[in-house]
């Protein structure tokens, strides 16, 4: 999405250990504007999947859950980390490994809020490793939920999360993919 | 507003020791249908603010933040819990106490999204002791922005927090304000 390609040129900034910062308009401050765009777009690219419910983890995918929300005019249901007091027991949880942030964590989701009846949409706001989906995948397999696909802001193509989640065979859609970053060039990959 | 006390009085829960459980619909579900039009309501009460940028914490304040934002058309930036490795060195930070957890916790926002050009409208999904609220006005003071106002969901009247900050002069609007609640009913203050 050339939106989004432009926008990481013009304001993204890659730090030393291949980190791509952009939290000047997508998980720090948010540019609502782009955002919005972003969640029309990922309503253009599964709007034939019957989505009745987004999935995300807080909190850089909570914004671009809601944009595409707003689309697809369905709940979106947020991961907490972390074990929550007020979440309750009646809940699902995965274990997931953040690279960004070095520790391990624990996703939660209500059991109230996700069933069988659900096709559910995942949206994040970055897919590199793929230790953030494969939680949310582990979370929605507990609740016997259907998978409609995952919509990503960006990927890191150089990174095998993308790949090992399409070689499952499922929809992922990234609306900007890195094929190579270094400190004064990023080069997307042709969509 | 009437949309959210009905909202509350329909799918809300009050659980032992002054929890209201709304996370149904507010901060874990999110009825995007419902948030988009407390952005709106946000939006008419803070229309003649001139508000230059929205400032929320994460994760229960971003949807809301951004349904208002996208009324205002500025940008939101969200204080983050905890140390952030990603955020940098350069922040504004806040010690406080959170009631709901039993535990304190710093917020951090980087210093490049606010400054003393900004007229910050703070939104916030609750309001009870207003810790959260006093850690992001410290956020605000440290940046030298000015304060437009303060926009929260769903304001406990029978804890101090509100009253603190009006009594400040501070212009605060919740959009539902419980007077008194047990097991069995919820009682909204008239407004």
């Amino acid at each position: 999405m050339k939106l989004l390609e432009d926008k990481i040129l013009q304001d993204g900034r890659v730090l030393p250990g291949g980190i791509l910062k952009i939290d000047s308009f997508l998980n720090h401050q948010l540019d609502v504007a782009l955002i919005t765009e972003l969640g029309k777009e990922f309503y253009r690219l599964f709007s034939s999947a019957r989505v009745t419910k987004i999935l995300t983890v807080e909190s850089s995918g909570i914004a671009l859950a809601f944009a595409a929300a707003q689309c697809f005019s369905v709940p979106v249901v947020f991961a907490k980390k972390g074990h929550h007091k007020n979440v309750g027991s009646d809940v699902y949880t995965a274990d997931v490994f953040s690279f960004t942030k070095g520790i391990p964590y624990t996703m939660t989701v209500s059991k109230a809020y996700l069933g069988a009846e659900d096709n559910v949409l995942v949206i994040d706001d970055f897919l590199a490793n793929g230790a953030a989906a494969e939680g949310l995948l582990s979370i929605l397999g507990q609740a016997g939920a259907k998978l409609a696909g995952i919509g990503i802001a960006v990927e890191k193509g150089f990174q095998p999360g993308g790949a090992q989640l399409r070689g499952r065979g499922i929809h992922v859609e990234s609306l900007a993919i890195i094929d190579a970053m270094t400190d004064d060039s990023i080069v997307f990959k042709a969509q």
